[in-house]
């Protein structure tokens, strides 16, 4: 179920083969998961998402790799996207994410969920010492 | 402004007492933070509350106590909670965050917020090779 | 701050001005809060805004005053709206709940934020004894 | 998977069948969707949930009904409603979105995910001029 | 579908099987739900979860069980987890819920969301009236 | 309050000036708003953030600018973004929407609101007559 058709032969169009072999190697994998199958729909969306994707997902930085996967899983999580959560927990463990650490993670997020909660429900004010500008 | 007073003398109940001093000795600071103070009007979801981030965040563990902050942080953001954010903010630059590395969270934050928006507005459905169980 | 300036002289509108009255009789006080002074920039919006907030919360029902309250503190929260947050606190407190009683609204919804979190991150299915249809 | 049985005859209730009849009248179709054959476990929840959605989208206004469906979309997008994202999306292709307005309305919805990730992860404060009351 | 495998023989661990146990002989079943199954795949989180579940929702209260079960389907419908929207529906009709008491929780929960977005649409400013600390 | 100081002199950086100069011309404005001030910590992000926003909302597209912004401000409200709100509502009111369209707006987000909420509620299996790939 989707609200929008994939492209049967995505291929065919030279921007959408651009895209697809770039995530193929950038990933060096011959998969191509639905996300990239479905933003194919409209082949600027597709281009300008990927660039998006791979600049700061895929690109040497100042965080490692797994933990930028986690990052990602803890905001999908909290906004309740089921594919992104799929998606990113697969790309996490591809990263090496053990067990123990997937746990972890999950602590995290609970109880961050739940904090969250208390501190909305309380309407707690801001600390000065916190502010920053 | 919040939905109740904070104890005018929380530490009078030596039951907050205790807490504020486990917090001010695992923290090594002074200083006891709006969240704790507003949470004593209820000594009991004060312990319980204070116990699981002590647990969770303060003992050493698979992950590093920076990385477990800006997790923090992505759940916060993405549950849109203000004093969440702001305090965890506080305490990740207190355990050596960079802006260089502040700018790459958000960088990764933002762009989790629209691909999550974008599987959702596709209803992209789920990868079979993503399923664990 | 907010989006829409509220009437200067709102009850010079017969329709706002009767919304307005509706209210004092209902809730038996003279104060009319924000939210009813904002919507009334358009009397069509307030006026079945307000019809429907009498319905479901000021009439006699299935629930008792007080846990509708707390129904709706719950899903205010979860969503993030202080203004909500903060009014139907009020409105609990009116209705008698104690500070017992709202600990243990939050430890509920503190759990719930937290075992929603957990459920998502693991996309635990459902199982089919919950199935009603 | 749902957790109110519908009705196996909803118009033997003739609250339901009046419901139901305008549904097909106003919509020019005998297609009654899920959404309806499930609120009819309760017919007074049915009225009212009809009517408002009547009176909000499918009477004449300001807005086209096109740019009215759109909007749905971009609400039930951000709070992570699978159903309604499918229902509103297939009403707005029934009122003419082509699949280039379709793609657009994923890039602003995207964008808007993103950028509301960014001002809440930095805490912007709200400009003076923005303020209209 | 899921993000971990749930144990072949979760039993086999004795930290999985005391907690098995006591949600047995706390819910008077048999049965195990799939939540707890999946989070066995770690004792430790496991153990915490399900004590803080029996604590706060299974541990007699200011508040009775059903409406204890109602604002857990509050949060989490807020939050979008169907799984959990499932789970405390079951949980809500085992203890008694009718379906016009589930037709009016719907109808509080369904109001609550639509004026949270109002006032956040408005950003209407808190009433002083309303600050408790 | 703020998580991040904004640069006290960011236009001394010529990656930013080049920025802000854009955003002036492209607006016809020579007022910058908050958010580019304190997104201008880290240019990088400053540069790719501007980019997207001028390339999705001030082009000329499939859909008139003022849809555009509504749209943007029904995301922001669903997702609790107070300062996205009032600049998006900014943002329309500067492109000619009236209180008659804002109010109709709010109508709409509060429906959909409400009836997201309901779906989740009930967990309403999604039609197949919906499905479009």
């Amino acid at each position: 179920m989707s609200t929008q058709s994939p492209p049967a032969s995505p291929e065919a169009d030279p921007r959408v083969r651009a895209v697809f072999d770039d995530i193929r190697a950038t990933r060096k994998t011959d998969s191509i998961n639905n996300m990239w199958r479905y933003l194919a729909f409209d082949p600027a969306l597709l281009e300008s998402t990927w660039a998006e994707v791979k600049r700061v997902m895929a690109t040497p930085s100042a965080l490692d790799p797994l933990t930028k996967e986690m990052l990602y899983i803890a905001v999908s999580v909290a906004n309740g996207c089921g594919y992104c959560v799929h998606s990113h927990t697969a790309a996490a463990k591809a990263r090496g994410m053990t067990a123990a650490q997937h746990a972890e993670l999950l602590a995290i997020v609970g109880l961050a969920g739940k904090t969250n909660h208390l501190a909305t429900a309380l309407q707690v004010p801001v600390d000065i010492a916190f502010d920053q500008g």
